[in-house]
């Protein structure tokens, strides 16, 4: 039975829920695919999370290596394939508690970067399961950097092997997923020598474990990095390699090739490498990221309806905490972004498909742009998201903070997204030097990529709006942003010009200006998310009061980055104070309109009660009932030796005068 | 062997690092008496923390029990007594690892809320731990309006009894810290019925537990709540009542008393209970917040300079991050926000003793002036120090990300204190109330209390800086910081004003001002803060340095919060662009300033190894040697199960083929 404080938000939705939900599956077909695949996974018992709060790390790894064996035979009997359309739903439907990715980064490695006859060897040696595979390029003493990576791999004609060494402890190879304690091989990479010159970082196929026995192979030290804030099920591990000898027919050569004299031949472009980083973190912000949050806000926004506490009236029986501004402040805008954040993966998948179909053709025109607009959405979305679910966990108070509430395991899980696949501040600063570059070819009259002719564009004047409503106008608001935009990386742009003309190096000019280059950057994909928004709710279809709730979001999502950022717009005069208690009355007026449809659109992320794995977001709101019965199952509810070892003797040594 | 690049880092001081050690103790003698009890703890195995990121709830919860009992021991063998001079810094170098926590809020409500008898009865029992207490307040449903709490304690005249249930689920005792597993006794809040009528809530002593076997007593159902963020040590626990029967005697009768023949009589003032909550508030602020932020700047600030990545200058070797402007602007705002807050936390501690010493006299004018600065100060400083932990933790990269980096934990556990204790929005309103009230007060030429004159005296006007020196008179920030706490606060007076006159009901107006109303509480908070630091540092001696550096950090937390909020200080004009330009000028100068002494500054806060508990943050700066050391103990370097059980039937099915 669904609680009744639950029950009354759904009967009141101002849209069809089921036209979202499709809306947000790119159609209803998706939708059919996506549900049998997250039936036919939750219904089988091996998948189950059901006691993952209560699991140590060993318990979470042997759980996902056991359910990535079993997904082999899983996908056999359903007939799904690797490439088939269940597939981008499987990872989603496993909560991504599962073993052997990093063997998928493998896989793909070498599809990328090894030669045909690589490619004819390894593969199918890898899909078939006849070894483990995983990917090391993070060392102890370097990530961001990779050219100061420090293993080496020194090719010995005699032999026609390579030898790979570790040559000091900062060089060992951590964090590589499926390393510790499941990977047989691993893509390793190293500093090409040849005759004793260094041809720079170049990835090797290196066995590490025994297929026999799966004992370590000569030469190789490996392990567990031990203990993380999340990510148990994963055995990251360190590698130490001492003189290990591989066959010249290791390093994979699709762009460069050792012959057997020692020769250096390097074929095609290096750029090409940065599409590479581009797909993957452009793949990590659906899954990894969106994903989290859309069941964070469905969490936190099913139980302020059902957590009832003080009294907004004294006369009346408490109220649903959500019904307090301050609790919609907290969570309105939360929901507001995760669908803006959809909305502008749409946006860059489309983007990447394009610029992949030029690059088959040989044209990298689009490299420079897909590479700064994925590193500064990365980075800006994986920042907006962890604060987001941070703030959906500290909106559920006391409930939140217990893992059951299902909030703390996608918070400190969401987190490590910001690290991964690129910092984001090195990433922001990334897509800042597109910027700087592109401003400075526009203001030379030279051609810029479409994402950011706007800076060519500059347009001073002063914000048009005259009332509240005017706020709530899409050209408004987006024009807002993009004057921000522009004047943080004109004027950034200016300032490093000004230190250079002064005498500063250039390497310390810009160091001087990073912190203002991040701001820049930050801002231009806040602009192009919150136009890219705008535009997708002008292209909805007018039915079935979508395009309508889709508006109000939209709104939200733009006036609220505005209300938390009112420095940015108010700095040069472009937006008046005026103006700006207008933004904010519209803002507040707006939280208030979209609290009556807050369960209907967290409802529309079609989350089952497994996926949330949450006793505080169920579908039913039953959530003190949960509590009580998940919290009887944890194991600190068995007998512990203290009671034997430490109270006893502490109680009973006076226990006869009580 | 000291990191040499950590050990330069000291060699450069300008000031000396003892001395500041000692101003931050309150003397040279407290400094002495630290280290002392510092020292017998660490020295004794039985508390060490060695191990502590390995193991499970049930292993940390045993081992705090078996660290409360031992400390008993201990402090008798040491000489040191609950109310001697090492008191204070026992939980602090015991990490807060131990035990029996909440005992001691057991005993200090029973001294508070119980009469003479129950003092005499109780205490000694308790403090020679014939019994083990807890506090059993929160229920499942209900936290902060503490009104709506639903237990029930019926008067029964016939037996001279309380009748104690829990009426229903969300009436169920949640939380409690002891109560899990080891309180035989604990103090339950009830409404109290006399005669069919509801008297409110007050305090029982009720038993749970047998103190023969530790079994539940009759009516008693009790466990633990199962596993949370962080605390995994503590026992947290539920406790349900059915006709628990108690003597009238159990009442705790300080202030309400139920004479035999049922007579309710009430003596003394109600909100007397307000300032035991403002204890409570104030004093987790330096043990569980300040100590917390300090340990992470310690960690990421040594870190920063041992770890090396990327080329400032292409020819130079790696740059030590905390080279790099974005990474001092990560750290070095939380470095001064740690000492401004250890500031204020001193001149809050004063104003309290001066409160409590009137409250003796029975004057309790003071109490909502320290009600409201208690709360709000709760609520920013935890808010504050929760974000600076996380991004010191962010700023560490992957290695922050590890648990052997100590950083998880800290933040874990920190971000409790954003919600315990009344959740800081909650409290941020209070607040806000006490400051609308005193505004509406001040107008009407009313006298108000200290910390509020400044609300009654608007000064218009603008700020006189020409230059971005004049950003670092504390003059002209703090009269910044004071126009912005007066316009906020009186905007929304005149808001919330409007909207009543205009007909809206005053619960309504209320809520609609919210948002508005926090960020004027916050806005209060930050000036007496900033105002607080400045007047530190103006009494400071002038000899060996201190001062100086003191008065930057004392700019450096003024200037960054002006440029993290520019909007605010912009908003009627008060700075205009041309001076936002001189903050942000004059904030990125004094990054690089204190970089320079940004080791010397966490030293001082004089951590040992052992306290830190840090791969990354040891005062030797050996990091890439100890989280490798540290990772091989890890028990997910044990032999696993999977191996046997899922990958070798995986890769032996076609190991021959291979």
């Amino acid at each position: 039975s669904v609680n009744p404080d639950l029950a009354s938000e759904r009967q009141t939705a101002s849209f069809s829920e089921e036209k979202l939900t499709a809306l947000l599956d790119g159609g209803t077909e998706q939708t059919r695919i996506r549900r049998a695949v997250v039936e036919a996974i939750e219904s089988d018992p091996v998948f189950s999370r059901e006691n993952q709060y209560f699991q140590t790390q060993n318990e979470r790894y042997e759980a996902a290596v056991r359910k990535a064996v079993h997904l082999q035979k899983k996908m056999h009997e359903m007939g799904w394939t690797e490439n088939g359309p269940e597939s981008k739903y499987i990872y989603r439907a496993l909560s991504g508690d599962v073993a052997f990715l990093l063997h998928h980064v493998f896989v793909r490695s070498i599809s990328v970067l090894g030669s045909d006859k690589q490619i004819a060897k390894w593969i199918p040696l890898a899909t078939q399961h006849k070894l483990i595979g995983s990917y090391a390029q993070t060392e102890l003493g370097h990530g961001t950097y990779l050219q100061g990576l420090e293993t080496t791999a020194v090719f010995d004609t005699a032999t026609q092997e390579f030898i790979l060494n570790t040559p000091k402890i900062s060089a060992m190879k951590w964090w590589p997923g499926d390393m510790g304690r499941s990977a047989t091989h691993t893509v390793v990479f190293a500093q090409l020598y040849i005759h004793g010159k260094c041809y720079g970082i170049h990835p090797f196929i290196v066995q590490i474990r025994s297929l026999q026995d799966h004992s370590l192979c000569p030469g190789i030290t490996a392990g567990d990095i031990g203990p993380k804030m999340n990510f148990e099920h994963i055995d990251n591990g360190y590698l130490l390699l001492k003189n290990v000898r591989i066959p010249r027919q290791n390093m994979l050569s699709k762009f460069c090739e050792v012959r057997p004299d020692g020769t250096y031949v390097r074929q095609g472009p290096q750029k090409i490498n940065y599409f590479t980083m581009t797909t993957v973190r452009l793949s990590l912000i659906s899954d990894e990221v969106l994903t989290p949050l859309m069941k964070a806000c469905t969490i936190a926004i099913r139980y302020s309806v059902v957590r009832r506490q003080s009294k907004l009236k004294p006369e009346e029986q408490e109220a649903k905490i959500l019904d307090y501004q301050t609790q919609q402040e907290k969570l309105l805008p939360q929901l507001a972004a995760a669908y803006a954040f959809h909305f502008i993966n749409d946006y860059l998948q489309e983007l990447f498909n394009r610029g992949y179909r030029e690059i088959q053709r040989k044209n990298f025109d689009m490299l420079p742009e897909l590479h700064a607009l994925s590193s500064g959405f990365k980075a800006v979305i994986t920042q907006h998201c962890t604060a987001g679910v941070e703030i959906c966990l500290r909106a559920c108070g006391g409930h939140g903070y217990s893992l059951l509430s299902g909030l703390p395991s996608l918070y400190t899980k969401i987190l490590a997204s910001c690290i991964y696949e690129g910092e984001n501040t090195i990433l922001l600063l990334q897509t800042a030097r597109f910027l700087i570059k592109c401003c400075m070819a526009a203001s030379a009259g030279q051609p810029v990529p479409p994402s950011v002719t706007y800076l060519a564009a500059v347009k001073h004047g002063k914000c048009p709006a005259k009332n509240k409503l005017d706020f709530l106008s899409p050209d408004v608001y987006t024009e807002a942003y993009q004057h921000v935009a522009v004047r943080l990386t004109s004027s950034t742009a200016a300032k490093l010009q000004d230190l250079i003309q002064s005498g500063v190096e250039k390497h310390d000019a810009w160091n001087q200006c990073t912190v203002q280059l991040v701001q820049a950057a930050k801002a231009h994909c806040h602009y192009i998310a919150v136009k890219n928004f705008a535009e997708t709710v002008e292209e909805l279809e007018t039915k079935a009061g979508i395009q309508k709730i889709m508006k109000h979001l939209c709104d939200l999502f733009a006036l609220h980055g505005i209300f938390s950022n009112t420095g940015a717009f108010l700095h040069d005069g472009y937006t008046s104070a005026a103006q700006m208690d207008m933004v904010t009355a519209s803002y507040l007026d707006l939280l208030a309109v979209i609290r009556k449809d807050a369960v209907p659109l967290v409802d529309a992320f079609d989350f089952t009660d497994k996926s949330l794995n949450s006793a505080l977001g169920s579908y039913d709101g039953q959530v003190y009932q949960r509590l009580y019965e998940w919290a009887q199952k944890s194991p600190t509810n068995q007998m512990s030796p203290a009671y034997e070892r430490y109270l006893k003797p502490l109680l009973h040594n006076t226990l006869s005068k009580l």
